[in-house]
């Protein structure tokens, strides 16, 4: 994975789109013989011995279970079960761990059903008049069974960037973080900016860092539990850093040689880099010419 | 306006976003005596003699209307009433015109008011219990008065691009136009996808356009009712096209004269360009070198 191609990209997949509105060839699908079922143990994928993941004939789904249609990949319709317990005793430490040697293609697959999944589970009602909603789409939107309203899955876009000044870049961490881990510091895009703007306005909120130039490097999915990733390189104008305490406890600048020390996980490297499927991997290792 | 600081940017306002969950600083901004309400006739802004949007003493707020806090701009804490009808006769139209000349940090400003006010009138049901919501964050989120859950407001990313093949962009254009307008083809970002791999389906869903590599270029909030428009330019395998019909009735592949001469006015030019204001207008400009 480099900044051309960060964790959760790289799938190859005809969602299909337009069958979707198609009931009748969205069944036809799901009755093939080469259709096949995500198997998930909750929200967790369950892996084959290789590490990939792995499916079920669909026939072994249970009868009240609504089918999402993920889309078709060579011959074989995919398919992911939607009505499922979103539960997760520890979400982030468990998949992370499944995630570093997960290939990309298979975490962005696994992606989509579990933003999906969830967004399903928080959507029962509809927001514009309190009535039950129910899926439809094969899976990609819910109606309302009250006011007719029409949802959509919901994607918020997030910017992620280093702040760069004099050949160093600023890193951040959240009290939440394991040991020594330092990352770039990100934000939603809140209504009425830009990325650009949203990247200058969460440096000067977060680190007090007035920017003057901001490059689009690349982007990824974020299944937890649906954020486009924007990552983006800002120009500082100083190294002179304000934390706001209620969302950074520290923070560092480094320079080149030692995001690759970090990144190649040299244990004398002045920090702990976020994983590799992680955007924030992706564009150390760009800014530090390692993809 | 061009490709980088299309329409919607620009706006130079302190969103002091530490504040919103200060219910006590915010009535005191809200009392004091530079605070400034902006004028709106359902979601129309009223503006000034000299195009600019206006705005009334905060004393002349109905008792009952909820207050949304946009910032701080100079020494004046700014906002607009939350609670109002935003039932609009025909938005697109009516706005449209007020948009060709209104500067573009007025547009952004207004743009944060009517993103949100039509989020809140969406969104007094909570998604995940069906129980009356209400505002809190002075006007930056809902919380659900049954089971407590927060909601917060929404932005949709759009990739919207030109694809590009021997010197020329294709354009498509849809039902709903005017006479003779083209634009960028534009889609929703999906979970599960990067927007490279978003700008690459939409081309093929919607033209059958194979892409080979995709540029970013700049980006805009788009307020009808919450988009952040990703601009992106995207090499084309071929000029072969192989249109949607219920996405885009005809298209176009225009050379760089052509798109000078269109975007100048010129009556006898092959198409009608999207207006200023939209991000379709600056791709079109940095890809001509006009900006």
């Amino acid at each position: 994975m480099n900044a051309r191609t960060p964790g959760f990209t790289g799938l190859s997949l005809d969602r299909a789109d337009n069958l979707r509105m198609a009931a009748d060839r969205i069944a036809e699908l799901a009755a093939a013989e080469q259709a096949r079922l995500m198997r998930l143990a909750g929200m967790e994928p369950l892996l084959s011995e290789d590490g990939r993941l792995s499916w079920d004939s669909i026939r072994e789904l249970e009868e009240e279970t609504e089918l999402l249609f993920l889309g078709i990949s060579g011959e074989s319709p995919l398919f992911a079960p939607l009505s499922q317990n979103d539960s997760e005793a520890n979400p982030a430490r468990m998949m992370f761990t499944l995630l570093e040697t997960m290939p990309a293609e298979d975490a962005a697959l696994w992606g989509i059903a579990r933003s999906l999944i969830i967004w399903h589970n928080r959507n029962g009602f509809c927001g514009n008049c309190g009535a039950t909603t129910v899926p439809f789409r094969a899976g990609w939107g819910r109606r309302c069974t009250g006011c007719g309203a029409e949802h959509f899955p919901r994607v918020d876009p997030v910017v992620i960037m280093l702040a760069e000044h004099d050949d160093r870049v600023l890193l951040g961490r959240q009290p939440v973080f394991p040991p020594r881990r330092f990352s770039a510091l990100a934000g939603f895009v809140e209504p009425g900016e830009s990325i650009e703007e949203a990247v200058a306005r969460e440096l000067k909120e977060e680190a007090g860092v007035v920017t003057t130039q901001v490059r689009y490097i690349s982007s990824q999915p974020w299944p937890f539990p649906g954020q486009l990733m924007i990552g983006c390189i800002a120009s500082a104008e100083s190294d002179e850093v304000q934390l706001e305490p209620t969302e950074l406890e520290d923070s560092i600048w480094v320079d080149r040689s030692e995001v690759a020390a970090a990144l190649a996980g040299d244990e004398a490297a002045p920090f702990l880099p976020p994983p590799p499927f992680a955007i924030a991997h992706s564009l150390l290792a760009h800014w530090a010419d390692l993809d």
